[in-house]
């Protein structure tokens, strides 16, 4: 099978890269973050999360970054959605997708969201209802895919199982999330067929944390499935590998090399997205966590 | 084709990871190093290099190093050799495999050693002869096989030249090096075959260094072509990727954890070789560059 001509890229750095660093990031810094992610060619960019900021209070201005930043045509502005409540706050800023989300491990969605998978997939139901009836679109995060910091590594038909739930609820596509980063290329491949048994191939994506460095193996390995859309962040953010408990997310930069070094279309200008990623890294104080843009911009001096 | 059911692994770390650390590393330090390698199960070590010390002052106590090390059955130990001279030098210590070198770029060839590659490869015709004639292994390294700091991208007929050469002059075995770490998986895949056409599969292995990120995908796209011999550091030792000019080589905890995942024997033990790669950071000063490393080293506490 021919790799995919071109790659959608979704930048969740913003989201999923920002809520996960310690320090608190200034709302006019996640703006610029971006913009400038927005002129180095993002199309897709997961921006915030309509959580109560009683637990995450790093996305607390997720209002002011919506209302603040600028929305070019051709640019897709996703945000996550823990319920209807959060559905409602969000509706104003008009959202071009939302995100809901269910863990593939029993253990984690009782730990964490103190219900059962299929509880907390019923639980979004309303919300997919109210997004469709607004022509917002709608996507559904499969987490702890490959591996769960309680049960351990994860049987693909779990996976198979939230994405026939998640189907069953009206959400058209379907992200599985190696969130902790233990997942090795075939084990994705079999996490990725088991969502495929529920998502036509343009309706399933791979997000993978790189925090055991098997991030860019694994999006080939889907590549060589077909799969063609990828979440990353910027800088890898997610929090410094150096940290206890912190995972970051795949650096766009380093995945964006790979896929322009196979031939694949992103449509993003690699220097630009360097310069994205050097720009938050600074705000954050300290270095990169992408290999690609550390070398790039080394090259630079 | 299924993947390779096991991989024999060439640690390198002592050698193209040390060498290329900025601050000088005592002898004994060196030695433990190996032993902890050879307790996590490693039998393949490239241990030293006989080049001249004023070239490269950090291998200055080769013959220290081949003396003072244990050397258990099932081990094999190999050293770089520039010249005649140098396996001369190694002799007395006999090396159970030498390895020679030759660049895949005309322009590096003569900016560095100031020949051209065919001059450079017909010059260690004598210590191929005279290492064969002392039955010990020969191995030849193509470096900068995928892109070169003055020529970019590198045509993998280039890289099948120098095989050709290799061949010739009696080398059994080549490594096909990408030492910038400019490599994507199909360009790797390129590579090695050009390397293939001169080479049986079982005696072409592959090199990659993590300077953007792409060693575990080129690994990965390698083990699909049946490719089940590479290098690796551990700790990704080869310097820091902050510091100008560093360019680590792949992680072995990295490489064994994905190898591990795909169910491929290594014959390592990944907790020790962990160990191993905390052991050697600490003495350099700085973090581990292996994420599998950090990670695994952060669930313990």
């Amino acid at each position: 099978m021919p790799l995919p001509a071109r790659v959608r890229l979704v930048e969740v750095g913003p989201r999923d890269g920002l809520q996960n660093e310690p320090q608190p990031v200034p709302t006019a810094v996640k703006i610029e973050l971006v913009h400038r992610l927005q002129a180095a060619g993002a199309r897709d960019i997961e921006v915030t999360s309509f959580v109560s900021p009683h637990w995450v209070p790093q996305m607390a201005d997720n209002a002011q970054v919506m209302a603040g930043m600028e929305r070019p045509a051709g640019v897709r502005h996703a945000v996550l959605i823990p319920n209807l409540r959060g559905f409602e706050r969000a509706l104003p800023y008009r959202p071009d997708e939302v995100v809901v989300f269910g863990a593939a491990s029993e253990t984690f969605s009782q730990k964490n969201i103190n219900c059962s998978v299929a509880q907390s997939i019923e639980r979004f139901a309303p919300v997919v209802q109210a997004a469709r009836a607004e022509g917002i679109a709608v996507r559904g995060a499969i987490s702890c895919a490959l591996g769960c910091p309680y049960e351990g590594a994860i049987d693909p038909a779990q996976v198979g199982e939230v994405a026939g739930r998640m189907k069953a609820i009206g959400v058209q596509h379907v992200g599985v999330a190696d969130t902790i980063g233990v997942g090795t290329p075939r084990a994705v491949q079999r996490a990725l067929e088991a969502a495929l048994r529920h998502f036509d191939l343009d309706d399933v994506s791979g997000h993978f944390h790189d925090t055991y460095g098997q991030a860019l193996a694994n999006t080939y390995a889907a590549l060589e499935m077909g799969i063609w859309q990828f979440d990353a962040a910027v800088a890898g953010l997610g929090g410094c590998p150096y940290a206890k408990g912190a995972t970051g997310n795949v650096a766009t930069e380093d995945l964006v090399y790979m896929l322009h070094g196979l031939g694949i279309d992103t449509g993003i200008d690699l220097d630009a997205l360097v310069d994205a990623g050097l720009y938050i890294s600074q705000c954050l104080g300290r270095p990169s966590q992408s290999r690609a843009g550390t070398a790039i911009a080394r090259k630079r001096t």
